[in-house]
């Protein structure tokens, strides 16, 4: 029975004689299909402003409108991801409040003031082609409230690019890597700092990349330790791997 | 609460008042956890005589024999799968009263005399090299209580070999297909007999072959509706599947 | 010869005289051909009523309108699957009692009033984006004159919601899981049920996803007994078995 | 030196004095390197009205015209494969005697009269959605002077439809078998005939055909001998095989 | 009904009235099943010499030597291929008659005196590492009565290999081609002659040539017409087609 | 320059005069390479106590004791995975302080008392035969000074044994999920605590789960977001990065 | 540091007494993260004249413009790969001295007068669909400096046309060998020259050539030595190696 | 005809009348076939001190000892690759002269005394598991007379190892990089040097490395330009690769 009030009234009513036995067995009995996940909490509820994703593509706009609408009614923050130009104007002159940022190809409703960024979690980006993904993930991160340090453009190609900013991948407390092509950017990172590693292997790169497989296996046999690995272009899911482990070690949000 | 005893027990004494409403409430919480399962019965006991497979590869025999001497404690049927000659003859010499299949490589403890066989599943092989497989699903079948019916041989290379059997097949509740190679008998079969085909690829074949792929993808890619596919060399599963289907319209076992 | 009023017919000539021996032999053997398939049934007429499904994709809107068409002449259902809205548009054009369900992207042509519906399968869907293909197989259920019961959006990310339906799943004599991205609600479905489990992988997802690749391995691997699995979105297929599993046990239709 | 009679011109006028030695060591050794090629026949010249094969995927109607134009200098047929109907267009318009075959999207040039028709090949294909590819073929082997018989739609769902045209079958000198899907069809034909089947997989089917390789593998293992296999969708590749074959035992064409 | 005298007695039987109607139509029908298939003359009987092949690994020695006793008693030629030393050893201990081919790896037991050569097939062979695959393939055409030429080691790496020996190619009614690596030599002979070429991709090479994977994707890409595939290692295969092509055109044998 | 003892004495020599400003540049200059990979800190010394991992699979039993008196000396701990029973019994032989650990075949050499274990990470395991990965990955996560608790056999085919451990689960401040086959768990897992989840696809599994991959796929396209994935097998990557978040909010290790 | 003239001013200061030891320590390693890279020429400055590649495909024109501005008031050369028809129009009208090479999809914004070419490489072409693949490599080639031979449409199906152009192929000091289908091109090449060979597959070809897969695993294990591979499609990288190679023996450019 | 001077004879002899025209007309052209090849250098005799190498996996002892004194009598060195320990030691035994390199595993038997080692190659080396690779070709670039520098055991996740060494890379001619996992090294080396860098990615990793794959990928995908690729494990190829850049520059050896 997932609300201790109205299992504490039946008791009372049990208690009073209002109710008896019998009909206070079949009352919990029948509550308890419901009753039991929420007692177990499986479904926390997601804390007010916290974005729920859509995965926007192979949606209409008119699914995403109402699923937004939905949030807003909850109050929930709401991010949709792989959204099209299309989509983005269609959602837009429907709900004016929400945020449109082109190049992570994100909307955005929030449901209050953007939350304090707190820690620090560095997105490091191999190329330009990856930026979109790698904006996906610093967005989400900040809608989190986490506290991003992006790092653009810094290829294995050009060690030294890496190696001029080893100051800020330090300081994070856990560090993103986004890479297509042969992903290599994950292993020399990893080598360079002591904290987690999230690697995002991209759809970047053409012929034998065979759409991010080359980055995928690349990143999952990283010699070096403390790097794990999400979905090809999940820039989302490794914001939310990612702000969890920057966020174990800062106690509860303010 | 799964034990609906206890829960009118705990009413019970709140009605009374020898117990007051707040220890109520803990007590029902804290059962909770436990209870909640068993209500849900998510763990339905196997039914005595049920067999328990277990994947012989990769355990040592003394792991094994523990196993099987925990079935026969719970008086259930031990199935052991991939079972090597070496592996068999220290089970045998451990526990005298089980039995050796070397064809399909199984163990089998018996909980109790032979189920009756029931219905009618139809297990049919392309080639002799599919046989080992073939068994292991017949076995099993025989086990769970299904009649079964073997037909042994009978690729699509030589398609008279299939017609000329034809009144076996149709008179099965389910066809088991176990065929390597390009596998072409799953599709064959289900273009003749009206009941579920449950198609087995089998590692059988070389080159190309890719250790079970092609016949796997020719399986899922049956042009015949009426099929669905288990896992490569997989009979132990495509008996499970097919004993379902067969025993689904024969009533509760007697 | 097929059609034993016809070889009746040509004895009767030949016991009364009106045809010689000879004649009679040339007749029968000239008629074997199709007499010896239809003798044996290889080509069991479809049951009117009973939906044959045609693959729109790839198909003009001429090919279609023409096919359904032939349909309604044989007074059988016609079921064309992955219909683009332009030919959905153009073939309620030409034949306007053609029934287009949008989610589906299916056309129906109905040859009579719809079947009774018996027994019970349950179509559980993991994600809304995998909605279209558990409704292909849902609608081809109701078609084929199943009892279907939907369980949406129950996916293995919140177990609790699957846990939440346990009554409506177990009440199932067939499951059918459609799901995308890693295809585990399969394995715990089966899990949960005694009955068979026929899993759908769809091609929903992205990156490493494959297209439905890693779905489908996932469900051919299921560590739960009972679980067999059809093509990358089949739909139709899934419904096909599932309606033979499920109506094995019915006796015949009224 | 390919020519023996210049050969022997320069050898007399170096007999004769006419001719000094080194000038004639210096016109054979600068004759050589066009002359041994000749002389190997490695570039033996098609003969006259074998059509020439143009992959027209890829190219511009500007290229294709051009080509065609050469072809007709020439006197060789042209043929134009994979062609899309803004091509046929455009080439017909500039190129009036040209036929535009829809099905097979193929351009034909003529450089004469068709070839006599000789010998025989059984074009057999599984589906509708086939018949691109089988009618690539047809044409291609008429084309290049063979008789054709086309079995269409004959697949191994309903076995009969292959035994009910046996005799087409058996009439061939080779048989080219056209399969998408699971590509069944060429194990169950050359397990009933005794002529060389050319297999083309086809890149019909969804899911785990992925583009033709579930087909290309199941043909590939084929439990019958005799089965040899082209590229996916290759048409044209299995006309040629097949054709060299039923001209082997013909003779010279007259 | 196969059999034409049997139809006529039933028939005459039914003219002289010593038969009635009803029991005429049962005897043909019940006839039916088993008389089709001999009608249609589905499982022709090898011609007496033909070799039947066996597929050795996988096999016991016991089960070899019952096989090719099975053989003997029907006096048709014996071909077990995959022999291991083992099992040649003992297979000939209890069969002294056969013969024993190391390279190929082939037991052979022939039924009478070898069949006359005919015709010419070439095989070509593109190193060492492939001659047990060539020769099995050489071995089996030369049991199925066909004239063979053998060009071996002449690889594309040194393409005046192939060249040197143009003439022993352009010879032959049907050239077999087998190589590993990249399996470039079948282009490359394929432009070189103009009968079919037959490939073989076998499983020589190491890292990037994945068992025999780009020799075969190599092959059934070939930019030279004419040529069809056969399975990774399948030289008996190879043999099958070939020998096929190079009978078509030389009438029956003597 | 990393030290700086070493510039400021340099520095010192050229303020007294003792040193000439040339001299002074070329010394610093000379010293650099060395001493800015120093400063950069690119080469962190491993603390004392810390495990520095072999890979023991493809090493000689001399190689591996030749590294560990190597670590010794160094006074380090020392890890060497994959270790097969005769490498042990050869290293224990000539070190025999070494510890071996034949579940997850591990041998350990420590150079100090064990850290003291703080925080805590979950360590889930599917299967008994996925129980050498999860051991591999619990003994890391132990000598890096974690506290571990250790869920074993709750795969997700009964899904309450995962459900009744919840507690246990949400008490960890990491979670590794070690599953073979289809590799659900992780997925399951995710959806019911708040922390980042590493999970580790096991080799575990035949057929379709082709040595890891079915699982690993699966893993990366896990609905469930916070998950991210080590390489099959790797239960010690998978412990590096889950020691890495354990430790990341606990402040430094007394 | 870098800047050795700084680093003497440093000093100096220090030598005069006018900056004391412990500012001038500070001085120092404050500069170093700069110095260090500079000094370790990590970033080597592309020589004047050198072309910058630019990745077309996935940038707008907007950032192309923007890209060849930065390279033109850097005097650099520009080069942009994949540039659709589109594209080149609106970077055209905005940068008009930029040049438009339809056939390698190239555009080039030079920044001086060509580079001198030197040396020799053949750029060798199979058909004429690899035709941009191969120019791409070409006009890179020439804008580095080298000296390029075209070798157009000589594959391997009449081989008499790479044989017939010898002289060409070893004047070369490098070949690149570009070839989609089976790739079999770079092994003929490779056994005609001394040289090393760059082989490029390409992704022309259909079915099983799998997007340029059979070529590239063909090329991987060509059986000649000499041959390495650069990524499918990859003409500019292959130019960049054999322009590498070319130049290595002519000694520093005039 | 090859051979100038022996053409120039008979055009004398024909000249003096001692030769008739006739005569002279069939000894040259008697003579072409042999003659047009050597003519053509298609075939150019390795010069004296070469090694050829010899693939030793699959072969016998006894064919590689035959091999070996093939070479010997012909005056080459000879070079054995993957030689097995028993191997090794059966060669040494009858050829007492031939040299066994254990690391790389490779028998050689030099001609003659080694070659003056020239210009300079960098063989750089990812972790110790990579060295039997990196040795077979270091000893082979040896062998073919180039000067070798290596650099071992410098992987990307400790970046300063290979940065450390920076000045030995930058002063090599040409490059090998020997990488197994996930090959990273040869991007980040590609990006330190401005020569050509060929790459050799190894089959060492487990899991998700797929025996080679994954670095396979990865370096075909590198970031970097100036890479090329030879195939899995192949040290040899590479050094071949090498040798030819590196010696392109350097002008005949002395």
């Amino acid at each position: 029975m997932s609300d201790p009030e109205e299992l504490r009234r039946i008791l009372q009513a049990v208690s009073t004689g209002s109710t008896d036995v019998d009909s206070a067995v079949a009352a919990i009995s029948a509550a308890a299909p419901s009753m039991d996940f929420a007692q177990l909490d499986l479904h926390r509820p997601a804390r007010t402003g916290n974005p729920e994703a859509v995965y926007g593509a192979g949606k209409t706009p008119e699914q995403v409108i109402a699923i937004l609408r939905h949030f807003a009614a909850a109050r929930q923050d709401g991010l949709v991801t792989r959204v099209s130009d299309e989509m983005a104007t269609k959602v837009i002159a429907a709900l004016p409040a929400t945020e449109w940022l082109p190049v992570p190809r994100l909307l955005l409703q929030r449901s209050g003031p953007p939350k304090a960024a707190r820690g620090g979690v560095a997105v490091v980006c191999a190329g330009t082609s990856d930026l979109p993904v790698a904006e996906e993930a610093s967005v989400t991160l900040e809608l989190l409230g986490n506290q991003v340090s992006r790092l653009t453009d810094v290829g294995v190609a050009g060690i030294h690019r890496v190696l001029g900013r080893l100051d800020e991948l330090r300081a994070a407390r856990a560090v993103v890597v986004v890479a297509g092509m042969e992903g290599a950017l994950a292993s020399v990172v990893a080598g360079l700092v002591q904290v987690p590693v999230v690697a995002v292997p991209t759809s970047v790169g053409y012929g034998a990349a065979f759409g991010g497989l080359a980055a995928l296996l690349g990143m999952l046999n990283s010699c070096a330790p403390g790097v794990s690995v999400v979905n090809i272009d999940n820039g989302y899911g490794a914001a939310v791997v990612a702000s969890r482990i920057n966020q174990a070690g800062l106690g509860p949000a303010p």
